[in-house]
């Protein structure tokens, strides 16, 4: 079970509304390789995991992928602050708040709905891990391009932590196939 | 953020292993009216939400979904536990297995995966909490027709206590369009 | 069954074609709160109404959406009058126009393809019609802001029509939750 | 607009009922080469077609198919008509039922929802029409392999006549391919 | 099986990057009527064509497109050349951007990811080759809409080129019906 | 482009029909690790794979997997081979035969259609060997799944020949990974 704490993994901070920025970084709230996608993986996989430190740290990083989905989302939403009809249309966004409004909504930066198409799960502990690890390495590489997308000082540096999470995530799993006894 | 506790809402039992109900448990799991669909889309609803009371609520109800879903997730799993290749043929379930051995994934009962065009967000409170009411009415609904189509009557313990949860839910939801000013 | 008549439910009129209005306008069309969606699931819903008088309503209103959603297409047809290849590259629609011409299909305005996951249905009578409910306001929310994103006054004519006629559909759902015995 | 008659285009009788057949009968309700396929393709291709013939033909035939749609729902009602839990399960669709009791959802037999990406619209007359010609070909292929599955006199009049009308409309589709001056 | 030969059907050239015209063009990439869907359909189709002549066309027809879906590829490849991140914001593909850089993705010029609901099969002769010549027709339409959408020469050169294969294929499905014993 | 040989691969036998057996094989075929998606996959991450030597085994593996599809294709339709509509009742497969006969589609076990919301393409080139690495560890998986679900000694040989290509081709994108520079 799961206990919410009133506020962020880390706190997010934008220096002003940009609401195209805004519908980029949706590639990490409801796109293939963002957080809500990581987060779903994992904890689903944990249920398949027979070696116990494993399926902890499944929990684990699944746990803080949703705290980062929230994040994302906080960030999102303070760069759609303030946005009116006309600015929406504006600035090109105007199919989003025709039906989400200034809101968010699981989707990636094309407008499609996340689906759990995305997702990989056999059951067989190191195929899945592996699965975990590409799935960091995409997810560092949206990273990287939203960093190169946006020249928002205070968005940049939340990006750059939630990749250095990925890389720290990324050396976890690289030691739970270690003790999965298969180095490769 | 979320911190998670090494123990369920609630202590899940079976009296037996029976992968054809595992198959239909799955309408709360991976289904278009079940845990995952009611967590992720309260969750998503509370960042257009201003009044704090409410966006409180959409927090409580949708972390508290989380747990159902993992407890469904640990059900299903005894429901699966030891399920051979042969008993998957026997029971019906080599489709499933086939692609994911004896574990889980966000499908509805007849393999469909989970997809936000479930989910409803349009970021008008009103709208959206009526949303949440109609979706734990369904919700309902199928637990009712899970408990009819058992007679483990662990599960069934499980699926009264979860039907529960959902008419509290219900409840607040309904104190939630009072709190907005309207109580249609 | 049903028999066809050569006009409108109510006439539609635009000012001068608009590509992008008209791409806003698909939500209507073939969005998960659009008329179309309501058509469909009032007209599945109603197999299962047991109860006569609602059972009735489900037609009536399904069959007067899909007369919305004949008058949703005759004006998106209108902003898209007289569209050249030139025209949509300019306006921003050209990747519409590359599949469909200055033509409908079943689309929101970001392009995602019309689900019946948008839909639903339980056959529980209370729980279908709740939904129903909800359906209704979040169709009203889209034609609010619609209405806030055009300044065609004849356009706008017609959605506060629209929005109108989604009000009394609500009104009449209400009442067969009381015809169904609970006035919740 | 469209005027609802409260009678089937054609009259449905069953032997008695089926749920496994009424499983199979829906690839003509919510399947890729079913009915509302058909209406909604139709219905959508008459507002490019600017021949008035054909888009007069493209309503009525439509609109027939909606009729159809409701022949095969009430078809599928009656086969499911007083379904236990017990039946479902021994009959092999507590799959559908855990989630629509006895009703009708707008899915294929292997319980994929319907999806507009079935559907084809270029806005260009002839390749359009080509595409219901295909359309009706594959429907009446769906409708030859349902007679085959099924032993049931009643049902298998039914969709004999199904079959004979879509004949009708696959020769007034070719009509419409002469009217719009090719007549390959 | 097949055999790869490091050279295109047909070279391509384009005449200067233009990533907007890469993004229309992926509608014959990775859109209902492109080459992915006409090459995976025709070498589906082909296992239930008992006829030999005509499953060696299907087999031939089908490889072929596999060549034109790389040199569509080859092309929207040097139309996105050199792409910056900034160019990607100020040409209106930044969404595409963030996700695959300057890469190709099986997706239509809306971002709608490629599904097999978009192919038909039945595995009745006639109906199958009727489906694939109303597949080409759509196609060409689609090949025209872009000689309209672009100015560039050498596109321009390509994609008539690939319209008249079309042409030709169209020509060889059409014989194929004559095979098969029915003209029409 | 690629040309069409008029052989298999490896040539394929099955003892006797199995419809059952068919439908679970289905995996490799349409199913989200298939070879289909391995195919797909890899000829599409060509296009932005810099380094030549590693190109050229992305088309030659994809190659390779399209021949694989081919094999897996035809060793279904053996096993469906005779197939009758009763035949088809009595083993459980009626739901695929009344959309396709015995013939093939692009589905999973489960009936849901392939879409390439099933493959990984960030255009980043370690990011994109690690994402086939473990949709090819992922893969095997299936191929011992299905080796443990049938008992046809024909059917395994080949199982088991595919799932030793997919070790090759594991070392090889390995060894992709070496001469990208990073031998994680």
């Amino acid at each position: 079970m799961w206990i919410y704490e009133a506020n962020l993994l880390c706190d997010v901070e934008v220096t002003y509304p940009d609401p195209r920025l805004a519908q980029l970084l949706m590639a990490q709230y409801g796109g293939p390789n963002g957080a809500m996608a990581a987060a779903m993986q994992y904890l689903n996989q944990r249920f398949t995991m027979e070696n116990k430190r494993v399926r902890q740290l499944l929990v684990d990083i699944g746990t803080e992928k949703l705290g980062h989905l929230e994040m994302i989302g906080v960030m999102i939403r303070k760069l759609l602050k303030g946005l009116s009809p006309k600015q929406a249309r504006e600035s090109g966004i105007a199919q989003h708040y025709v039906e989400h409004r200034n809101g968010l909504f699981y989707v990636n930066p094309s407008g499609n709905t996340w689906t759990a198409d995305y997702l990989q799960h056999v059951g067989e502990p190191i195929a899945d891990i592996m699965s975990n690890l590409a799935l960091e390495a995409r997810s560092r590489t949206i990273y990287e391009n939203l960093i190169t997308l946006t020249e928002d000082p205070c968005v940049q540096d939340t990006l750059r932590f939630l990749r250095e999470r990925s890389l720290v995530h990324a050396a976890r799993f690289q030691e739970a196939l270690f003790i999965l006894g298969e180095g490769t």
